[in-house]
């Protein structure tokens, strides 16, 4: 089975195992609006592949840790969408969930995604158990107080923000948690890939910095987006557009350079750069900006 | 130690880790004012009670599965009295999180209690892994969609509701997974221990709708509260008051029946009851109307 299709038939047996004749029919449809179709699935893509790497004895478990991180990320648009927060309409160019399904359903529709995450984890993990602790402690890191996604969001409401901190609980706690969860659900030691997803995580950072400016400057003529309209710390405010790509490139090589030796290790540094130039698929147009 | 004590201090580890010198300083405060000071921890007091009738070997881990179920309650109020849902100003006679904190660390606040839950069964876990898949399972179900309290809530949302269906998940679920962890936690059968949550979680049900027809009569005379002007299904719309008195304490009766025959069985049936008489502090000036 492909990756792409291991992933979404892990998504979708948890989106199913939500949903009976005795689920509330607009959750029902809310949870699975939220979760497909889905973008890039860049977390649980960089999930296997460290899994893989690792031997992927346990591909089950692996595929279900997969999936959990994507659950959460979910979970976080969701609720970042929310007119609390971001006010967003439209998500994946389709309606939002909240403005398909209201307010309380999309609040009710994250909070069912992140115990869903979960609760998969410990239907997998019941054959495994001994895998199980470490890996939830690893995928919860990745959403939770005080150095996870949660914690992200929460630093836009202080009035101070440290930016590393920020950007490291926002985007690359989650990177991180995918993954050491591909080496835990292989049986491996997640430390040595802790770097790989600090790393992707940072690039992805000011790659989603540089797609905000770029799409606000192809709209009114200069880099300042919804991250400069929300006072947001940004890369590109700091940088400028081009230190910015530069700042990418460099991320970029880095985390290639932070796969493991192994057997496995050119394959994942190819995946590495090719994830990478999906990441900033803006670049053409703006180089010549 | 009590077992009072040991939920709090439970509760203090749980919400501890969730900060440090990382974590954004509202929003650790949000937390604490979710969790402390508590209200009744009832379902936490079940969890600990069918843990010790079971032998409570694993101490640990039970008080972080009690811990764990009462941080999933105060999620679900912290969401439910945003103004998406009840818009409630005020929970417990304090000020209720968004009222203090603002809508989108109450949103985050919730969020983040879910995810401790998990993280900390986790952490007590890793000494008896085992126990873990079933015990996350069991306290997931009560829950998640379809059948735990964000489907409950989310039934509210529905423009047909089957009753039963709807209180069974908003409230019946988590006593279940309350009784049921307790058990899996002290490494007994949950199976036998389902019936006292069931019933226990139904009294709880007909005791809150008395709870809201009774403060809105002592204020405007007639059993007309919360549930009614949100068209919420109510027993006592269904019973009148002394029919929903009347179901409340066969509830009772039933569930201090549903305790297994044991060497504790006389301690819990009377830990029932007496739990059952906080259920209802309302009765007295009630008889009376």
């Amino acid at each position: 089975m492909s990756t792409t299709r291991r992933i979404e038939a892990a998504l979708e047996a948890a989106i199913a195992s939500s949903q009976d004749d005795s689920a509330p029919p607009k959750l029902a449809a809310a949870l699975r609006h939220a979760v497909f179709p889905g973008g890039g699935r860049i977390r649980p893509h960089l999930c296997l592949a460290v899994a893989q790497a690792c031997g992927d004895d346990r591909p089950e478990l692996a595929s279900v840790a997969a999936a959990a991180v994507e659950l959460l990320h979910c979970a976080s648009l969701v609720h970042d969408d929310l007119p609390a927060f971001d006010d967003a309409d439209t998500r994946r160019g389709r309606p939002s969930v909240h403005s398909a399904f209201g307010e309380p359903l999309a609040i009710l529709a994250g909070d069912a995604l992140i115990v869903a995450a979960f609760e998969r984890l410990a239907h997998a993990g019941a054959q495994v158990p001994k895998r199980l602790p470490g890996l939830i402690t690893a995928i919860a890191r990745g959403v939770s107080s005080p150095r996870g996604i949660i914690a992200g969001q929460a630093w836009e409401n202080e009035d101070s923000v440290p930016v590393e901190t920020y950007h490291q609980a926002k985007t690359g706690a989650l990177f991180v948690a995918a993954a050491c969860a591909g080496a835990i659900a292989a049986g491996a030691d997640p430390a040595p890939w802790r770097a790989l997803g600090e790393r992707l995580g940072a690039a992805y950072q000011v790659a989603d910095d540089l797609a905000d400016a770029v799409s606000a400057q192809a709209i009114c003529g200069k880099p300042v987006g919804r991250d400069v309209a929300l006072e947001r710390p940004s890369l590109v405010r700091q940088l400028g557009l081009s230190g910015a790509y530069a700042r990418l490139d460099a991320l970029v090589a880095d985390a290639a350079d932070a796969v493991p030796m192994g057997a496995a290790t050119k394959g994942l540094r190819d995946l590495v750069r090719m994830q990478a130039t999906r990441l900033a698929p803006m670049r053409p147009s703006l180089s010549a900006a």
